[in-house]
């Protein structure tokens, strides 16, 4: 016997035929002995529409009464999910962050959970019911509703496991797995029976949206073993997916793991900055105080006794990155800004890297042979990302995918 | 100053464009210089959206999972107004009945309101906020979200307007208040400036749906002056409507007040049960503990031993009603169940009545001069009500509705 938890993404609970075959799933791994928690998502599309009706009614909407519109499609589907599997004889019951408690801090819409009280959930397990628990949401401290961001399901299914004690978390989703790169690019692409955390906290954040990226740096942190499967097959069939790992568990480390890329980065220069002590700060401080998401940073060397400070950010934080830097104008002293947004973010990332040279320039060579100009480079110890023009993503990807010898 | 609770209906929170016009016409209020709080339904649809995955899920689901996902629909309004009413620049927000707490029983989908804590919406009021609590929806006492049952946030409005003390609660319907009967019938009908609590209570009970009976019951126990207003006038205008007051506050009583129909009644006729003591209880009884409200009860003189009984109950528990009686049948000895959905019920009301003779025998005679049959009769001090076949609705309306002289 094991202890499970099973979360269901948007598209798997997307109408009530899909509700009814999440609960036949579920319905099976209890059967098959386990002690089994539910984390749901809000069916596919009712999120856009709750967040749509805020931001129509006001663009800077109170972040807390978003958050409890926002909350109520997973508290619609932890309801329905838990009549589903009633009527397979299986004791069930929906639970609201709130009922948990599932404790976060007061950061409305991107909160962090605290605490999640298992002492409830544990004993009613025992005795056979299934909680099925509306993810994305928890309550702050002053009693109100918060949510966790987008995707947060992950994080609240992988935040349960941990409370839980759970064997093993299994995040059912729209694809069965983890690719070496999105297949609709590269055909060839073929799926990772298992994946080290920091690589997929890599291919996370680069693009491969396949789980939230707190929600793997959670499952690190925890060690909680999580599975990435699809719930679009047979539910009687044994379920083939990606394991997430510790690096130390995979045995023989291919040195790139995956090709990814995001095409919603903004590129933004800010030209000529005097060349000075503390400019650096005087550029990136207002930036976070904005709380915009800064990825890549590229600074040119000086000439004139002034530089060029290049970054990247998300498309959708542009307008609140060129607010908070035109307000900062004086202070900051550059002479104007310029930004990209036709621009593609391409990511090699393994963990072999680590102990092997060379990774950089197969991918730098590649590029160059086929006539793809690198605008910025940026790397980490299992990452090397390269901005390119957007019209070359499939084009990089491809070649990259190949050049590393991913191809099936 | 006064202390006003505005209560705004599904259609009245329709759309976002609906909301904004609920949020300029709170605002007015608020600016007129009165404390104000704001009880809202589910947009219009939504909550039939909602109880309709339910049954489609399990027509026996769990009702403290519908509860769960039925309530969601006034969280979202409750949010929605906030955030409108916040670009007016009013300090506004959202209340789930579990913040309040508002606690109920644990009777889910009909729970009853048990308290309400005031304390802090009335400190905040004091200050300027506005509360915006969602209507229909409560706490029991093991944590667990409930509903009121359908129009139940008329009753959250009427027992919020109690809790606070208010001067007065006006609920904001898709009607500018009560009439002699249904406009659509009768296009001659018309609008009461004043309707006694007990009269509303008959009309709201016998298909007058413009208020929930419960919140009628509750206005004139708690002597809540509540006021009918469509909310589909221009917010600037005076408004006029229906206010609902203490009998001794007509002065000039009509005979009858109103004519009431409900069409979604369902006869049924329990054949040749024993005639012996007990044996209505042993009808009853199953009737009651399966929670089937019955209406009208008639009881033919007995022949050979045996009686017919008859009563009525809305179409939607008719499912509910066989099924008690069918488990039942040894018990009680009954020969067959006839039922009949093709049925209307047909009401006049008036508080004069209490003081005239004569009013039952005008209806008689009305529906006999247009050859209307009458199939059961039920009387009460300030209601006659009796059940004919469907298709002679609208002509028993507009008869009835002549006779007592109510056409404008």
């Amino acid at each position: 016997m094991a202890r499970i938890v099973m979360k269901f993404g948007g598209t798997s609970v997307a109408d009530l035929d899909r509700i009814r075959i999440v609960a036949d799933r579920v319905r099976r791994q209890v059967e098959a002995g386990d002690q089994v928690a539910v984390v749901v998502s809000a069916m596919a599309g009712v999120t856009n529409q709750l967040v749509g009706w805020c931001q129509a009614l006001s663009p800077l909407h109170d972040a807390r009464e978003y958050d409890s519109v926002v909350a109520t499609g997973e508290q619609v589907t932890s309801g329905l999910l838990a009549i589903a599997l009633q009527t397979y004889g299986i004791d069930a019951r929906s639970w609201l962050g709130w009922q948990i408690p599932l404790t976060t801090d007061a950061s409305h819409g991107t909160a962090r959970i605290q605490a999640i009280e298992s002492r409830q959930l544990l004993a009613r397990m025992a005795q056979g019911q299934v909680p099925v628990v509306a993810g994305f949401q928890g309550i702050a401290p002053t009693g109100r509703v918060t949510t966790l961001g987008r995707g947060g399901s992950d994080t609240s299914a992988v935040a349960l496991a941990a409370a839980l004690r759970a064997d093993r978390c299994d995040i059912y989703t729209d694809v069965d797995g983890v690719y070496t790169t999105d297949p609709r690019i590269v055909p060839g692409a073929r799926r990772l029976d298992r994946i080290a955390y920091e690589e997929m906290l890599e291919l996370a954040s680069v693009g491969a949206k396949v789980l939230q990226t707190r929600s793997v740096e959670l499952a690190m942190k925890e060690r909680v073993r999580v599975q990435v499967l699809s719930s679009f097959g047979a539910p009687g069939e044994p379920a083939v997916g990606t394991l997430l790992v510790d690096e130390d568990e995979i045995v023989e480390k291919a040195l790139v793991t995956g090709i990814a890329y995001a095409r919603d980065e903004a590129k933004v220069t800010v030209k000529n900055v005097p060349d000075r002590p503390g400019v650096a700060a005087a550029v990136f401080g207002p930036l976070a105080q904005a709380g915009v998401n800064v990825d890549m940073i590229v600074q040119n060397v000086s000439a004139d006794g002034t530089t060029d400070m290049t970054f990247t950010t998300n498309q959708a934080e542009l307008p609140r990155a060129i607010a908070a830097l035109d307000a900062e104008r004086a202070h900051i002293g550059f002479a104007q800004l310029i930004t990209d947004t036709n621009v593609a973010k391409i990511s090699v990332v393994g963990v072999g890297m680590r102990s092997h040279a060379g990774v950089a320039n197969t991918m730098f060579r590649t590029l160059a042979e086929k006539g793809i100009n690198i605008q910025v480079i940026s790397t980490s110890e299992i990452k090397v990302s390269v901005l390119v023009g957007k019209e070359y993503t499939e084009l990089a990807v491809r070649a990259l995918h190949s050049a590393y010898g991913l191809d099936a």
